[in-house]
């Protein structure tokens, strides 16, 4: 089999990087960007530098803002209620919970969760930026939405006292069935949770 | 829905342009770039860029060469068997014989294929450049590896005179049954070329 250019084998391997983009894909993408008009791959380029670039995390709660010491769209509208706020770890947690619908309130991005196997502290967190933000203008109700799995639960036990102290009420998404899934697709423990959480009718 | 900072959506575009990369993809991908090192996204632009700039038609072929006016590995190798030819209608396709391991010649990539409907004549076709190696070193015989619809046809009946008159063999790709498919898949037109074209065991 025949070499290509090191610039095409180069775009095929920077394409791999992307989340569940094998080799087929990533060829056929690079094979695309090369015959596609130059524009194209040109916007693809400066898309990716200008949101690298221009994209900073919010100066209060640390999901994405455009431009550096900005606020995001969230905490710069005034339809949002600050009395609720939902801590979460990932900017894309904002995002799956903006689509969801039910949430009006404020964020507060971690920047990911406690986990003492991987030496992520207390301090590697934005624990001091929602600290800040308490004395500044503490929420009536704090909702914990964080992974339901050991680190969430650590993240959530050292959250919770921080919350509770600056007069905040503090609170965790349920757990229990997922939406269409069936009993048979649970897994033990998510029935045990399911069953202990349980609501009168 | 919250709206996200301009230059995240324009990310988000910028990917779906790619094959198969739908909305919910795109989305992954560009939380992905934002996410992830600052050296994974400079990599990917920098490698877009770097294709797009370095990688020119072969000189002689019109396959992929790095640099402007240089050779492809296929011209440049002194393995290959310069007195049989495979013309092809883009790049890729070199990518896919060349996959194939079945054949040693050299290739001449046309850039697209003869279609009244789209208005592409022989001269939207590196022709004149086939003549042009056909008069410089012409080979023994000529594979049209075109497709098998009704332009493929229409530029084989336009190539295989020029070929002819230069003294070469022409020849096409053998229609007929795909590698793994039972007589149950196949189309009748298909199974029409597999018969007339059947060989004697």
């Amino acid at each position: 089999m025949t070499d290509y250019p090191p610039a095409f084998t180069e775009l095929v391997e920077a394409l791999r990087q992307l989340p569940s983009v094998g080799p087929r894909s990533a060829e056929r993408h690079a094979l695309f960007l090369l015959q596609a008009d130059a524009a194209v791959s040109e916007r693809l380029a400066a898309a990716v530098t200008k949101a690298r670039t221009e994209i900073h995390p919010c100066r209060h709660c640390g999901f994405y803002a455009q431009g550096a010491d900005s606020l995001c769209s969230i905490c710069s509208s005034p339809q949002r209620d600050s009395s609720l706020w939902c801590v979460v770890e990932q900017p894309s947690d904002v995002i799956k919970l903006e689509k969801s619908n039910f949430f009006r309130g404020l964020y507060h991005v971690l920047g990911g969760r406690l986990s003492p196997l991987d030496k992520i502290g207390p301090e590697d967190l934005s624990i001091a930026k929602m600290e800040q933000r308490l004395a500044e203008a503490p929420p009536q109700e704090a909702v914990l939405a964080l992974a339901a799995d050991a680190e969430g639960e650590t993240t959530a036990l050292y959250l919770a006292p921080i919350l509770k102290k600056a007069g905040v009420k503090v609170s965790r998404l349920a757990m229990g069935l997922p939406a269409g899934g069936g009993l048979e697709y649970a897994d033990s423990v998510t029935l045990g949770y399911a069953l202990s959480g349980r609501r009168e009718l």
